[in-house]
């Protein structure tokens, strides 16, 4: 535990990696030394992400050698790589080593093999069987995110007993509000929290005073539903359990931090058009291989929509006005339809559409796109009319808007439905798929009707 | 404190769920109030937001009043808001009465005025004072975020008196792990872990096993920094102090988990053109007033966009294949600055980004957009080629592609700098801006080049 550290508030912080910048640039390096020996591992990895890459290295090179792997851990997947690939093996052995066997399965990853490899043949058997079991669920599974720092007792010992128990070790684990009660089976019988032990009268037994309903969790659990509990229940930890009721781990606030964190941000990253969390100051070859995935995904669909207007290249030729109002309607298309997903998102991510309430739903979301189709259609329809003196131009132009606009509401439901329905995850690129579908049938729409009543 | 309700996990959650319903439909009154009698406030809640609003009142109607507070503050402000229609004064009154200050404060805003004067005629002088600065603290403040149900103790005191001075203490508020040690004038002096509490010899004086370098805050502290700090250290609980160094509320987990779930929405409902967190189930006309503004925005823009396209309809009526090429070039634009300000808000978001740093963060952006515009502006030059049959409109197409995306870079980078610059959000509205200045610059861009060498 790094309880020597200072803590700092986030303008110390600024200021810290102001400091730490100029003694970069100064190169003083026995200040840098000092500087760096003073500061939390959690402030080191900040400090890490914010520097350039030559600045970067200068400083990770300074840092203690027994504070690596800490910091690796703290640091992004992006910042982590370029750490890692300026170390050599047995550095990272080393650094390895200081860590817990759920901190090593978070970045077993990034590691070499070889370096694996040596680090395991040095754990014990019990961390041995501890980093099989993190490494064996999934990301986004509660697996992933327990520890096995949970502190057990009986449930036939006194309060006094377990007090002495827990004076005989050095420090508790971080984040142990409650006691784990077990039976000689290792089956959970319940929690005991420090503030009843603290409360109570020591003569009683832990079994009288136990928490027996207390939320569990099984290492296969959603990640996203354990943190719905910890958020409902204002929980600080809770026991993970396998089939049998056996404890195997438990489930902190902090680690459920650091995914809802995460998870916000995958999800911006996504909306964003990255496909992962970017070093800031990654090189130009790097980002580039972040971003050319969804932008190939957006030429595809660009590309559809342009052939759709070339399609009507001929109503084009004869009013050429149409050139010059069909993005609006696309466009308010898109922007209506991504409203509804992303309402309907959301509320499924929260568990609250029954299936029952789809019908009811689009129902709704129907009558909002003729409520705005009526209103926006009217005026960029009487617009249309004032640019271009066409009461015919005008009325396409409002039509196809209401039309445009039920369909990105039909698909601004349907589109979430149907991933849903599949079990995919229903965020995950619904706002691609509808922005195609609203482009180019607006294009489509709007061109269609011109060249039925216009041209 | 409500551990007499059983805890679900997701799975439990969606059954009772469903029973509910069932429950409804059925019209079984006994058995639904049994059943909500039984359920955790925090899961009352979670079934009203998923409820349409007739099922919705109904139970609403079966929840014991004295719980009627603890909901209200659960659930989102949509539903608060459907709920308290429901409602008379003197219900109100009395679901308000049996809230803590800083429960009270958050639901303030939605309650009648007359019933807020109502309950603060009720409060203690301590309580009301406590409500009072509550209020006083503007939403993203620590200070909006901070309780008042800490437990001081004094440095002079034994380990072992202060423990006999907490099992006076009928039970620990939730979330205490640590105590807060204060001099007689309030005064902070350090923090006493119950983890330590525990393990030390009693005999020692809570001074010497203090700790006095922990992390604190002050009211006005953004609590985006507290969310930070939290993070970086793993906190559970942290002291609030006035200038003076007096101890007057503390911050905990939870709150900063609701909040950081909170800004992670409002981002999301923002980013998707949503003025706020929707009920599913509004009506179509609340479903309209939260979604419009944001249309009107981009009705703006897109119009703006079509009067581009208007000036040049003379070049597309002569060469009519512009119209279906233009919306590409365009789009891929927008793709692009919208990946680059995404990596760039979340950065400042992080506080990663110092100011002697944008001119080398707009030279990368500057080199990954005469990449992207090289590859992917020879590919749709060819493609344009391919169909059209002209080098000249391929070449004028490659050549837009690559202006534009180093246009998008420069958006990318540089409304968020001014944002940041101005003292604004970052985040709030970039990506419309962005949008407006891609779309209407990759037309004008692309029929500009093609007015000049094509037509």
């Amino acid at each position: 535990m790094a309880e020597a550290h200072e803590r700092l508030e986030a303008e110390d912080l600024q200021r810290n990696l102001r400091e730490v910048q100029e003694l970069v640039r100064l190169q003083d390096l026995a200040g840098l030394r000092a500087s760096l020996d003073r500061t939390h591992p959690a402030d080191i990895a900040f400090m890490l992400e914010a520097l350039p890459p030559e600045e970067r290295l200068a400083v990770w090179g300074l840092v203690k050698a027994d504070r690596d792997g800490e910091i690796l851990v703290e640091v992004s997947e992006a910042v982590r790589e370029s750490l890692i690939a300026s170390m050599d093996k047995s550095e990272l052995v080393a650094a390895a080593e200081t860590l817990e066997a759920d901190q090593l399965a978070d970045i077993a990853g990034d590691l070499p093999p070889a370096v694996i490899e040596e680090v395991v043949r040095s754990l014990s058997a019990e961390e041995r069987a501890q980093l099989r079991a993190a490494l064996s669920f999934p990301e986004g599974s509660v697996g992933a995110l327990m520890d096995f720092e949970h502190v057990t007792v009986r449930a036939d010992v006194t309060l006094e007993a377990a007090t002495r128990y827990l004076r005989r070790l050095d420090e508790l684990p971080s984040h142990t509000d409650q006691l784990f009660v077990v039976d000689r089976g290792e089956r959970l019988q319940g929690t005991l929290p420090l503030a009843r032990l603290i409360v109570a009268d020591l003569e009683r037994e832990v079994g009288q005073v136990l928490v027996a309903e207390s939320v569990r969790f099984q290492p296969e659990d959603r990640a996203e539903d354990a943190a719905g509990a910890f958020e409902r229940y204002d929980l600080v930890s809770a026991p993970v359990i396998d089939q049998a009721g056996r404890l195997i781990g438990r489930l902190t606030v902090d680690a459920v931090v650091d995914y809802i964190r995460q998870r916000s941000a995958d999800s911006q990253l996504a909306e964003g058009g990255l496909s992962q969390e970017e070093d800031v100051f990654a090189s130009v070859l790097d980002s580039f291989k972040n971003r050319w995935a969804w932008l190939a995904v957006n030429l595809v669909t660009a590309f559809i929509a342009s052939r759709v207007i070339g399609a009507f290249e001929g109503s084009i030729a004869q009013l050429v006005a149409l050139a010059a109002l069909m993005p609006i309607v696309a466009g308010i298309g898109g922007n209506t339809g991504n409203q509804t997903t992303t309402m309907i998102v959301r509320a499924l991510a929260l568990g609250q559409i029954q299936g029952a309430y789809w019908k009811k739903l689009l129902g709704k979301e129907i009558g909002v796109a003729l409520l705005n189709g009526a209103l926006w259609g009217t005026l960029l329809g009487a617009i249309a009319y004032m640019f271009y003196g066409s009461v015919a131009l005008g009325g396409v132009m409002a039509l196809a808007m209401i039309l445009n606009l039920v369909l990105a509401a039909l698909m601004g439901v349907g589109i979430p439905w149907l991933r849903a329905r599949l079990g995919r995850d229903p965020a995950a690129g619904s706002s691609v798929l509808l922005t195609a579908v609203t482009d180019s049938g607006g294009f489509f729409i709007f061109l269609g009707l011109a060249t039925l009543f216009l041209v």
